[in-house]
C-alpha cells in the first residue's frame, strides 16, 4: 500500500521543497486521474466519470444499488504533503484487494471515488466536485470562478476536454451512493493522545473562507510623503493581528494564509491588498461573530467565498464503524472533507482517520507511519465488508 | 512628441487596469528596444549595444568624445504609468529633432541612451544596466539574480540572445560619456508648488531595498490550535505597523510593497512570509537606523538587496542647467535614477524634471500635461546645445 503511494510520489512534487502542487486539472492532476483509471482497469472495475468530473470505479453494477462508496481526492493544497487525499484513494483500492484476497464478493455494488478539486487550491472554493454533485454550489458560479492566471473554471474544463455546461447537481450519480466512507490522514494529534492508529469522525466544525479586499492608492514608495499615503498594507496588517486576538477571545481558529498585493512592486505603495481569511470553530455563532467583527473593523470589502455549516456524521453509522474497529476513538475535526458535503446532503457518511504523529498537515512535513497506514486499510476493508453484506 | 509616446502606448499595457508591465527582457521590453533602434536608424544615428545591454544612439563619432549623453529607460514597474522612463527617451530624440530643425550640428558627439532594467521589477535590483556599466553591481551576483519564475538573469539574457558572461564594468563605454542629462517626469508635487513646468535635481535621497524573511511552520489552518502555531504572518504584520511608526519617528519613508506568502493556501498556515522593505530619506543615518530597528525587532532574516548612498548632483553643472532654463527651480527627489548611478561613478550628471500635476507615479494614474512635456523637450534641447558647444 505504501508502495502505491510511492508510485505517486513524483507526481506534482516540488523537488526543492518536497511539497506537492496538484491543482485541479493541472498536468499533475490529469496524471493522477489517469493513474486512477489504470488502477480501476487493472482490477476490472467499471469506470464512470460523472458530469462534474468526479471519478467512480464500480465493483458490481451500480444500477443494482444504492451502493457502498469509499475514496477521497487526489488534488493537493499547494506545497502539501503526500497523504492528504491520496491516502484515502490508495487505501480504498488496497481494501478492495484485501477483500478479494479473502475471497469476498460484495452483496451490493461497491465503488472507489476520486472527488475533483477538494482543496480549492486553484479556484478558492473547496470540495468543488462534491458541492456540484450535491447541488450546493451553483454551476454558473463555479464556471465563473477564476484561477490565479485569470482563467475561468469553464476555460480550464474546456482545455481538459470537459464540457463546463454539464456541471451541476447530479441526482442519478448521487442515488447510487447508499453510504460513503472516507479514510483520511488525521490533521491533528487526537489519535496520538489516545494511542490508537485509527479513529472515527464525530463531526466537522463549521468553517468558511472570506476574501478581504483592502483598497488604497498606488504610488511611488520614494516620493510620497507618509501623511499623503493611502497604503492598504496597513489595514491588512491590523486585520491580521486583530484576527488572532479575536480568535483567542471567541475560542475559534482564524488564519490569513493567502495574500495578493497589487501591483506588488518593491518600490511602489500598493493599490490593493487582497487576503483570504479561513475561520473555523466548534460553534457557528462564534465563527460568525469573529468574521463580523473583522469585517466591520477592517474597512475592507469582504466577500464570503465558501461556508460549510457544522456536519454531524450519522450517529448509528459512526457507532457501528467504531464498534467494528474495536471501539475506535471518536473525535471531531476542524478540516473540511467531501464526506462532510455528502453527509450534509443526506448521504449516510463516515470518516476513518489514520494517526498523524506530528499532527502536521497541509505541509511537506505531513506524515503517517507505514504500520498505521496498513491498519487503516485493514480497518477500511472490515468496514466495507460489513456495509456490503 | 506626445505622438511618439502614443506610438508606445499599447506596448506592455494591461488593458484591464491601464497600467504598464514592461519587465526587462520581456516581449514588451524587446519591442521597446526594437522601437529605439528604429528611431536611431530613422535619424541616421549609429547604434551601439554595450556589454550590459544598454542601447546608445550616437550623433557623431563617439571616439571623438567624450560626448554629451541624454536618455533614460523604457522598462516599467509593474502596473506603472506611461511617463516614468519613456518620457526621457522620447524627449531625447525629440530634442535632437529640434536641434536639427534649428540647423545645429553638435560640436562634440551626442548620444541618446536607453538603460536596461532601471526599475528592477524583474530581478529585484534597480538600475541594473547602469550599475553593471559602472561596476557597482558584481556581474556574478547579477547573473545569479532570479525572477518570479525562478529563472536567473543569465538564463533570461541567453534566451534574449545576449551573452551573460559579457556583463560587467565597461570602461570603454563609460569613457565616452563626458556628461549625462536625464529628463524624467517628477514623482512628487514639488514643481506644482513652484508653478514651474520644468525643474532641475539637486540630489537623490539615499535609498535601499531589504528582503525580510519571516520563518514559521506550515500547517493546517483548520486543525492547528492557536497556541501550537508558528504563523509568520503575525510578525510580518507587526513589522508593517512598526515600520510606519518608526518611519514617522525617524522622518524617513518606509514601504512594504511586495509580499510573497509560502505556500499561499487559503487553508494553510504559511511556512514563510517574505516581504520587501523600501526605505529612503534625506539622511542616510536615519534610514539606516530605521532598517536596524526593524531588523532587530522583527525576528526576520534580513538581506540588503540594494543600497544607493545619497547622490549630490554636480553643483556647477546643476547651476549652469538651471540658469539656461531661466532660473528653473532646484529640488531633491526620493526616487532613484540611472543619473544617480552615473553621478556616483564620477560622471558629471544632471536631471530635468517635468511637472506632475498629481505627483502620482508608479501607478497607471501617473500623468504629465502635453504642454509641460513640450516645455521639457525645449529645455532639454537648450541644455544639450549649450553642452555640445
Amino acid at each position: 500500500m505504501r508502495g502505491v503511494l510511492e508510485v505517486l510520489e513524483e507526481i506534482g512534487r516540488d523537488r526543492d521543497s518536497g511539497g506537492y502542487v496538484r491543482d485541479a486539472w493541472s498536468p499533475a492532476d490529469l496524471e493522477l486521474r489517469e493513474w486512477f483509471k489504470g488502477e480501476a482497469a487493472r482490477r476490472g472495475l467499471d469506470l464512470d466519470v460523472d458530469r462534474n468530473g468526479n471519478l467512480w470505479a464500480w465493483w458490481g453494477d451500480p444500477a443494482a444499488g444504492p451502493g457502498v462508496v469509499t475514496g477521497s481526492h487526489l488534488d493537493s493544497v499547494r506545497q502539501g504533503g503526500p497523504f492528504d487525499g491520496p491516502l484515502g484513494v490508495v487505501s480504498a483500492f488496497a481494501a478492495i484487494d484485501l477483500m478479494r484476497e479473502r475471497g469476498l464478493t460484495p452483496g451490493r455494488p461497491l465503488a472507489v471515488v476520486c472527488f475533483t478539486d477538494e482543496e480549492g487550491a486553484r479556484f478558492g472554493v473547496p470540495c468543488i466536485g462534491s458541492r456540484l454533485l450535491t447541488g450546493v454550489l451553483d454551476p454558473e458560479r463555479a464556471r465563473g470562478l477564476r484561477d490565479d492566471e485569470g482563467d475561468t473554471m469553464a476555460d480550464v474544463l474546456r482545455r481538459a476536454g470537459r464540457d463546463p455546461m454539464a456541471l451541476g447537481r447530479d441526482d442519478e450519480t448521487l442515488a447510487r451512493v447508499g453510504v460513503f466512507v472516507e479514510l483520511h490522514v488525521e490533521q491533528g494529534r487526537g489519535l496520538v493522545g489516545k494511542g490508537a492508529p485509527v479513529g472515527v469522525a464525530s463531526s466537522i466544525w463549521p468553517h468558511g473562507r472570506w476574501r478581504f479586499d483592502f483598497q488604497g492608492t498606488a504610488d511611488h514608495a520614494g516620493t510620497t510623503r507618509l501623511h499623503d499615503r493611502d497604503d492598504p498594507m496597513l489595514p491588512f496588517a491590523r486585520a491580521v493581528l486583530t484576527a488572532r486576538v479575536a480568535a483567542e477571545r471567541h475560542g475559534v481558529l482564524a488564519t490569513f494564509g493567502k495574500v495578493r498585493v497589487w501591483p506588488g512592486n518593491a518600490n511602489a505603495i500598493p493599490g490593493r491588498v487582497s487576503a483570504w481569511l479561513d475561520a473555523r470553530g466548534a460553534g457557528e455563532r462564534a465563527v460568525r461573530a469573529l468574521v463580523s467583527e473583522l469585517t466591520l473593523g477592517s474597512g475592507a470589502t469582504v466577500s464570503e467565498e465558501s461556508w460549510t455549516p457544522v456536519v454531524d456524521f450519522d450517529v448509528p453509522l459512526r457507532d457501528k464503524v467504531a464498534g467494528l474497529l474495536g471501539d475506535a476513538p471518536i473525535l471531531p475535526t476542524g478540516a473540511g472533507h467531501d464526506a462532510g458535503i455528502l453527509a450534509s446532503a443526506g448521504v449516510p457518511s463516515a470518516m476513518l482517520f489514520v494517526r498523524n504523529p506530528t499532527g502536521v498537515s497541509h505541509s511537506p512535513a505531513e506524515h503517517a507511519d507505514a504500520d498505521d497506514c496498513r491498519a487503516g486499510v485493514t480497518a477500511l476493508s472490515s468496514v466495507l465488508e460489513a456495509l456490503c453484506t
